[in-house]
């Protein structure tokens, strides 16, 4: 398991970087009043620079049911590494009676599998939330799918004969930073059970073409079914432990907590989402949708983590009445399925909504569900239209 | 030329699209105050849902020299449009003795060339100005360099028998929406003059592979030199016109002006700029920059579009005093060029600054130049850097 107490490794030196050791950092900035909550409707310098990084998927791009890959949203902790990769390699450790050194091309030598899969931000719906934690803004465009080529972490963890003692499963990335004062690679993991699932993947592909630097170049964790934060990107290293997992992108972030103090839940798998391709033409400044009067083919994509997506509903009147959305098959089993609705505009302003709903019965809630970093917020999308 | 009078194209009806009607639109909403300005330092909701749909390229991807495809920045005024390749065509018309109507393949067989441009959006800096103007909330990363392949525009004017009498070549692309109170597609106009220049191209490709969606697929218009919004994507019409073209975007925005009422000198080409790839670690909600002490090689890229670079200068002491950077050979003629400077870096707070000059005298100004509209803001870059 990679150390951050250690120097940053070379290659994640993009031109200047410098390693620099743990708990010397002083005066670091906070955003705001550092109460990690913004008191009202506008928003922080930092949380636009964040935006203006980790891009969303422009919603028109819901046409595409496999997203172009420059359109994936983008979430980057720290920095891009800057990664050769003739020095790449995956080291496979810890609790493993056989532990694993494997370059880019042991790993294509692999049986390998593609399938589609749906990613979205835990953060997703952030910024919706009064008061708004200040982090990246993602209103609701933090979602995508594209086709992941790789092979089955289960196969590895196997091969080098995962210890029964192991509990979890740490993935440590080869992007360095700052966060919550601690300097850090970015790690994550997954309990042992998640990890041998069938469908986790070391993909090295996307959409066909090799990661793009920014999606992990050249190899990354895809999880189907979680959060986004789970599919370790720049992956360098999978180590296993006897004991759960205690690094701070686990207790210190991605919690559902009330507030700083509270250790709250671990986010998971992706709560219920529905979202519309936005009607008509957009005002460029607002977004505000004009369209004409008269039947209007509504569109979109609806998906969940936990269960399969059983029913879209389209409210065209502020939410006071719903009706049910026709379905299309899911572009995977682990994908968004496309949904449809005819809607008779008529002159005037309207608010329009969908929501999802699974098939064991979870549906997206009318007010945001609140917490202090703003996690899993899946309140039903609202888009303001002008028919003329 | 294409009329905004005329129901949007059916290509462009992304799903739900619908023509509308000009001057039809009631009730449109303004961004704050409906002043275009922001009265303090804190952002509109607005602007973080641009930011978010409009991608910059992150600094660290300064490190490339040919930024990967994925990381161009993005600027979409309307909505991606939804272009099937077999029901394309490029028309080019107006004054010429020979109108054209040209598939994908026709313009394909045209003799082509390759070559690698820095882009920059018109309004990169525009979220460092006060009071700020409120669009696109650039910071400084709406900048890029990719590779684009095309045909020559000049061949194709001298083909269609350009009229003497032509002054103004207009350019439509098919996004269509909102801007001003007025219907519109996208339209931007060279003099007859740009327009004939040999460097000019219709293309087709990025980077060796045909254009993604949101960066103009199948055919824009690459002007080197030029800020962005003079490379139309989604290209469809070519139009030569007796008079000067007042569309919305070239009498409505791209100005330099000094208030809503000031038309202002017309934008045209990039104003010198550099850039440093921001030394160390982030931490990341700040991107506040963590440096071990010692040497650190200080490294970035500049560019201008009127003249060459001829000098890049680096500040360790937030602009006290300046010392030359070595400079790399530029990337092509209408590329940027990389620089770098060895800096001794002491434990310590710092603020490191980089400006260019260009080989006809322009440099960078060290305080903002103001415009009511935000365009090119080319104030010197600063980075925030603690060294422990």
């Amino acid at each position: 398991m990679v150390d951050p107490r250690e120097p940053i490794p070379a290659q994640t030196s993009a031109p200047p970087g410098r390693p620099v050791d743990r708990d010397t950092i002083e005066g670091l900035p906070t955003v705001g009043d550092g109460s990690g909550l913004s008191p009202d409707e506008r928003f922080y310098r930092e949380e636009v620079q964040l935006a203006l990084r980790n891009r969303g998927m422009p919603l028109e791009a819901l046409r595409y049911p496999i997203t172009p890959t420059g359109l994936h949203y983008l979430v980057i902790h720290f920095d891009i590494p800057n990664i050769t990769p003739d020095d790449f390699h995956l080291t496979v450790g810890g609790l493993v009676a056989n532990p694993l050194r494997l370059t880019l091309a042991d790993l294509q030598a692999r049986p390998s599998v593609t399938v589609a899969v749906t990613l979205e931000c835990a953060g997703n719906g952030r910024a919706l939330l009064t008061p708004r934690p200040t982090s990246q803004p993602w209103l609701v465009e933090g979602v995508s799918t594209v086709e992941w080529t790789g092979t089955p972490l289960r196969g590895l963890l196997e091969e080098a004969g995962l210890d029964t003692r192991a509990v979890d499963i740490v993935f440590t990335g080869l992007d360095w930073g700052v966060q919550g004062g601690m300097v850090q690679a970015y790690q994550r993991s997954l309990s042992r059970e998640e990890a041998m699932r069938d469908d986790v993947l070391l993909a090295w592909a996307m959409n066909g073409e090799p990661l793009p630097p920014q999606h992990g170049f050249p190899l990354r964790l895809v999880v189907p079914g979680w959060y986004g934060m789970t599919s370790v990107k720049w992956l360098t290293d999978i180590s296993a432990l006897a004991e759960p997992f205690t690094g701070y992108q686990m207790v210190g972030s991605y919690r559902y907590s009330q507030s700083a103090d509270d250790p709250g839940e671990p986010v998971t798998r992706m709560r219920p989402r529905a979202l519309m391709i936005p009607p008509g033409i957009p005002d460029f400044a607002t977004r505000t949708r004009v369209v004409k009067a008269g039947r209007v083919a509504l569109q979109g994509r609806a998906w969940a983590g936990r269960a399969t997506i059983e029913r879209v509903e389209v409210s065209t009147d502020q939410g006071a009445t719903w009706a049910e959305a026709e379905l299309d098959p899911a572009v995977s089993p682990v994908a968004w399925r496309g949904w449809r609705y005819d809607w008779d505009a008529r002159p005037g302003r309207h608010t329009l909504a969908v929501r999802a709903t699974t098939a064991d019965g979870e549906t997206q809630p009318l007010t945001p569900p609140w917490t202090h970093q703003g996690m899993g917020n899946n309140v039903v999308q609202t888009v303001d239209v002008i028919v003329v």
